[in-house]
């Protein structure tokens, strides 16, 4: 083996240790900020302000460098901001959004603030035919579509697309759908308790229009929530299609081992 | 009003109009997205091919503009692609993991085939505080932390970062991790069912190293699940912290308006 290619071949090896503490520190960058994500969202920190970077190091273990890195993480998700001269601030509140029972947004936030709709269209539709089927309708049957930008405190939490059936939707018309979850209009019609849902959840980046509308950065994460609900007796009434700001929410419950 | 002032004006005006018109197709195509949405992830496009535009347009009753809209914002989520000569295509299963019943990955996934977890780390560390606190050991206790990278079929499906309180955990470092849901182990090793879980759902923007363990873009939304799992007799026994893909992953389960 010649001098040069071993110089190289001890270059490479340099370089297979630098990756490899990269990737080191990497990973116990996202440990750490995954632990310090639940000590915020639990309100953990008192005033929203985290401990100095030394003194998270030591409470966790961790280097300096982790310290910042994991810092940097939690930043570039909106969730804290680095306020030169004071240190590292909870940025936002996130809201806990129940995945226990089937409630509206209004009822599951209420003590954080008031909800306000900006209702940006509502009017009959001739429903397409999966909304039609969901629904328990006839083909081509007219429904009412709703699309709200929903606000806590002023704030964009979420942009809603809901079909109802005409019957019941055009009882909605003349309510105050600015100030009421659809949920206990809902009820209030029907004279009904809702009962299930179906739903699914996912996780999508905002083309650049709902991102612009729920004055989010293009490409942000959101969860994106489809919730089919019926009445109590049954009956399919509200075809939903929400996208919750994804630093803005999160939904929480309890699962169980045996059904 | 001089005319070079009238023409200004009337400039603006057209710009509003073309303006307006450009967001009312933008929310016409979120609104078919959603449908079309639906209808990918329950599998209702035979052999997984959209029907022609065309087609498209007249079932929803949209324009052949808005249907093109809505496609290409399913082809940026990486839900469909477009293939020419042949039509869009559904680019990827996504996998509907419940949230009616608390399940291993595995075990939920049982049908679309056989998991595989490439273990990235495992071994006992010091837990830090708010991790002893959540798995009611001492402060300064030893857990068991295991970091492991999960397939589906080869592809990368989630992220998974478990700590284990020591006493437990030991048992598993010669157990089949790589072919084995923890959850099957702890009720091997412990000899009783697991109870309850309390989880945490959020979307999040992947860091540039998660996505690139994920092999997802930069930015990728990743629905991350934050998990406490319980035994049967209540102690709490595995906290973990998950990110799934968010194109490969959705979430759904029940919801009952009574408790």
């Amino acid at each position: 083996m010649s001098a040069e290619h071993h110089r190289e071949h001890a270059g490479a090896g340099a370089r297979t240790v630098a990756a490899r503490r990269r990737r080191l520190r990497a990973d116990r960058a996202r440990q750490l900020a995954d632990l310090l994500r639940h000590q915020i969202l639990t309100g953990a920190f008192a005033e929203g302000v985290l401990p100095y970077e030394e003194a998270i190091g030591r409470d966790y273990g961790a280097t300096r460098n982790t310290v910042r890195q994991a810092l940097g993480l939690l930043s570039a998700e909106g969730l804290v901001e680095r306020v030169p001269g004071v240190g590292t601030v909870v940025a936002c509140e996130k809201y806990r959004h129940g995945l226990d029972r089937l409630q509206g947004l209004a009822e599951t936030l209420h003590e954080h603030g008031q909800v306000s709709n900006e209702v940006r269209t509502v009017g009959p539709v001739r429903a397409p035919a999966p909304v039609a089927a969901r629904l328990g309708l006839p083909e081509h049957s007219e429904v009412l579509y709703i699309e709200r930008l929903r606000r806590l405190g002023g704030l964009p939490l979420s942009l809603d697309l809901t079909y109802l059936p005409l019957d019941i939707g055009v009882e909605l018309l003349d309510a105050d759908l600015e100030h009421t979850d659809v949920f206990r209009l809902l009820e209030s019609v029907t004279g009904q308790p809702l009962g299930r849902a179906e739903i699914t959840l996912e996780a999508v980046n905002a083309d650049a229009h709902s991102a612009a509308v729920l004055q989010a950065p293009r490409g942000a994460a959101v969860l994106m929530l489809e919730r089919l609900t019926h009445l109590a007796d049954g009956r399919p009434v509200d075809l939903e299609f929400i996208r919750f700001r994804g630093d803005r929410i999160t939904m929480s419950g309890l699962l169980h081992r045996a059904t």
